[in-house]
């Protein structure tokens, strides 16, 4: 899922998102609370009619941006309090307000409120993060059951979100937890966040192996292109992550032969496209040295180029990967890609 | 035409210029002899396989921009010294230099070198800049026809540019000079720079009552919407201006009802196209409090959609007068335009 925080992926239009063929794009809780607000949106018809986005939208609940973004945030059982990144507001997050939020967003699944703690953590923080992530969980999904009675049948899934950091045994208790409440599809949350690869595929292998196999699994905020394949051949079906538009964005390039960092200047005289094999519009028109000569000049356009070619990147790698499934073939496709970037700067 | 100084339309692909109808697009010579140099771009196939346009291409000389964008110029009757506003570096800009830049860009159409003063002027400031101008235009002149006897016909026309400041008689002496010199097409400079636009009208008249009618004739720098109707009464063929692709970036949207400043709190409900009687892909789409949030968030995306928009009002503009043209009712749309505009803010 490409990542449209403040509901427009970063220097695309929407027009470029479904010529790319984005099937669904991620948009940001915290951010459109603030700006413009969920009772705006909600008035003026929901966010895919604010956005004239007609494809499907996951929200996330709010809740890792207030941790990671927010100010003079506190934390206690009823919810999590914290200050406006954007004008010092205080406002108070519940599980019931995310789902309340996400309802007035209209996106098509919604993500409950957990509690996101610092890795390394210690066993007894994760716990009694855990502990409380579940206690949420519980009031987000009989928040949004008695919604659907009181409105009828509520057009979006909401899905619950694992915790546990890396503790395997803590991550299987918030697998049975989850399971019990029958979510319609289940997020992995808290990985990715520094710990070795290793570390993250462990987990996501404990937990993918506890999760429904009939419902979605989501793995958020990943991934590198490398790893992408990893996550799919241990049973995730989802991600997001912001790594192609902000690649994009700082010039380094994605593509069939690793990472092209396009400021460089050996390809100030290079004619080739970004990546001679890709088909994407860009790839189909422009020149390397054109790119390098955009992003040189400081020009807008550069990053408009380079974000398509690198959701376009994405998508194509994962259209791949699908295919490499169907042919029985994941776990070999998975090396081949890796083996592209091993040798690539971060 | 579209402004493009840095072989980019600012914020718009191509794709959409051609969308827009674009027929021909203005790159600045300064910017790019100065970044990433016009040997380079010549080695590369020339400007259009550079910037992968096949449509047409106009270069100013580069003189204006030295005058106001460099440091420490020193113009001696064999041209003008100059710093780079970008390293500090030193240049020398001859008017065989402009043409040899220009010929190296490969652009359709190419300016010759002129001195830009500023405005007021005196006299006789006005008198030795308009005597250096027209020995200007002699040598870009001869030298342009001393590389096609080299070369074979160039596939390139050279514009001369008239220059005279606001008086009547200089500006007069200026066409004379510049017609016996016989370019194929002749650019009026050194107006719109801040003086009365009844002046700029006047001096136009001057201008075009003495050049050739069946060679098109550039009024350079302008103008604003409800100015646009008067230069072509006037007997201009051609413009070109920053304004609506800078005004894009500010949140300015130009429409038929005036212009609209998108940012204004009153746009936060309103569902209505950025202009409702606009055809473009934008206004097709999107509305009015989406772009305002776009632009209150800091998206890109607000620009290029804005962008696209301004730039279609400007070509549609342009296409509404064509056809007032045809029917014999230029002067009447004139008004019309301009009573549009008469109340908005500037």
């Amino acid at each position: 899922m490409p990542v449209g925080t403040q509901a427009t992926v970063k220097s695309l239009r929407n027009e470029a998102l479904e010529e790319l063929g984005a099937q669904i794009i991620l948009a940001n809780t915290y951010h459109l609370y603030l700006r413009p607000g969920h009772e705006l949106i909600r008035k003026l018809g929901g966010l895919h009619q604010f956005m004239s986005w007609n494809r499907a939208i996951l929200t996330d609940s709010g809740g890792y941006q207030v941790f990671s973004l927010s100010e003079l945030r506190k934390i206690t059982d009823d919810g999590v309090r914290f200050r406006s990144h954007l004008d010092g507001s205080e406002h108070l997050l519940t599980p019931e307000k995310a789902a309340e939020i996400q309802l007035a967003l209209g996106s098509d699944i919604a993500m409950v409120l957990d509690e996101c703690i610092e890795t390394p953590a210690p066993r007894a923080v994760a716990e009694a993060a855990l502990k409380r992530t579940t206690a949420w969980a519980r009031r987000a999904r009989a928040y949004f059951h008695q919604r659907a009675q009181q409105n009828g049948e509520l057009p979006q899934w909401q899905f619950g979100i694992v915790q546990g950091a890396t503790f395997a045994d803590l991550r299987r208790q918030s697998c049975q937890q989850l399971v019990e409440l029958d979510f319609p599809g289940y997020a992995v949350g808290g990985l990715a966040v520094g710990e070795p690869h290793e570390i993250t595929c462990e987990m996501a292998a404990e937990v993918t192996a506890l999760l429904p196999q009939n419902k979605p699994r989501y793995l958020m905020g990943v991934g590198r292109p490398e790893q992408l394949a990893d996550y799919l051949a241990l049973g995730i079906d989802m991600m997001d992550c912001v790594l192609p538009s902000r690649a994009a964005r700082h010039a380094c390039i994605y593509t069939s032969e690793g990472r092209v960092l396009i400021k460089n200047k050996r390809y100030a005289e290079d004619q080739k496209p970004l990546d001679p094999t890709c088909s994407c519009s860009v790839c189909r028109r422009y020149t390397r040295a054109y790119l390098r000569h955009l992003f040189a000049a400081g020009e807008f356009t550069a990053a408009i180029l380079a974000t398509h070619h690198n959701i376009h990147f994405y998508l194509d790698l994962m259209r791949q990967i699908r295919e490499a499934i169907g042919f029985g073939n994941l776990v070999n496709f998975a090396s081949e890609v890796r083996a592209r970037y091993v040798a690539g700067p971060a």
